[in-house]
């Protein structure tokens, strides 16, 4: 691994203007000749450090959005809670929310680039498996429900408003979402 | 309204070949010149049926999937068991499946296109909308519940598992989508 400062800058410019070109045009507007020319930096270094536009691709999109941090409240509801509500606020205000439809699109026709999306879902949506994991060793899943079909039933309806029919992800919206998987009468703990 | 039969023939070309261009290339490989010289109809012709590439792409999608029957089983588990069922089904084989993520990408930049997912959006969901509305006013659904929120409830894990974490749509996973809406003991009506 480099530290040479020099490169390290050249590197940033690089996944920064990537990233830029994604966020302005889609995938498709991302080529290694304008992120080239954006970035100041020549396409034999580009080459050097990422083999094809793919991988420069999965570098830029895998710091996409700040990880989120895993609650251990001891209660499923208020780690959701946590969770659903700050995933509503990414969705509603970072610039990932407007970029990711660009990879599930390429996705459809790009198998590689099918890897780079389960990848970026599964570490995305790893706070969500590891707090539902540690609630059914707890008791508080109902028998016999698989952890990874809860997450889609937490984070699904999420992304259908984001994404899909654009309504307002909002409070009311969050707690129905909780209350969907903990049960309404179930809110003591 | 026209009837000539060569016009509705060329109409019916120029919005095939739109459809089958969105489908193999995505939103930006649609344009009026690829269309008119896969369609052999001429751009003329074209700009006087569609003001716009907007106007057409909104037509070429407005008939993408077949609408979905409204069911009327006279209770909501057996109305949702028939809509996710069919749902899945459509999400795992039919070719809109793998265009819908274009439209929902460029909608992110092209608000004129926000406003045809939307209404591509609505009519798609109006007969989860239909069934949910019926079973509130049978008191099926919990007090207070809102039927927008729970077809997202139940729509959403199918979309997230199709285009986001790529995972199987398998009968398993309905049946949980439609307990989660319905309630693991409530099963005999």
């Amino acid at each position: 691994m480099t530290t040479d400062p020099r490169i390290l800058r050249s590197k940033e410019a690089v996944l920064g203007e990537t990233y830029r070109l994604l966020a302005e045009s889609g995938i498709g507007g991302v080529s290694i000749d304008e992120v080239s020319r954006r970035s100041g930096v020549s396409k034999t270094t580009i080459y050097r450090h990422w083999p094809s536009r793919s991988a420069l691709l999965l570098e830029a999109c895998s710091t996409m959005g700040a990880p989120m941090e895993t609650p251990d409240t001891g209660s499923l509801r208020a780690d959701l809670t946590a969770l659903v509500g700050e995933l509503a606020e990414h969705l509603r205000t970072e610039h990932w929310a407007a970029v990711l439809p660009s990879i599930v699109d390429a996705a459809e026709r790009d198998p590689e680039l099918a890897d780079l999306q389960t990848r970026l879902q599964e570490a995305m949506m790893a706070p969500f498996l590891a707090v539902l994991e540690r609630a059914k060793k707890r008791g508080e899943l109902p028998r016999g429900a698989r952890p990874a079909d809860v997450v889609a039933g937490v984070v699904g309806p999420l992304f259908y408003r984001r994404w899909f029919s654009r309504e307002p992800l909002d409070g009311a919206f969050v707690k129905s979402v909780v209350s969907g998987v903990v049960g309404l009468g179930a809110g003591k703990r």
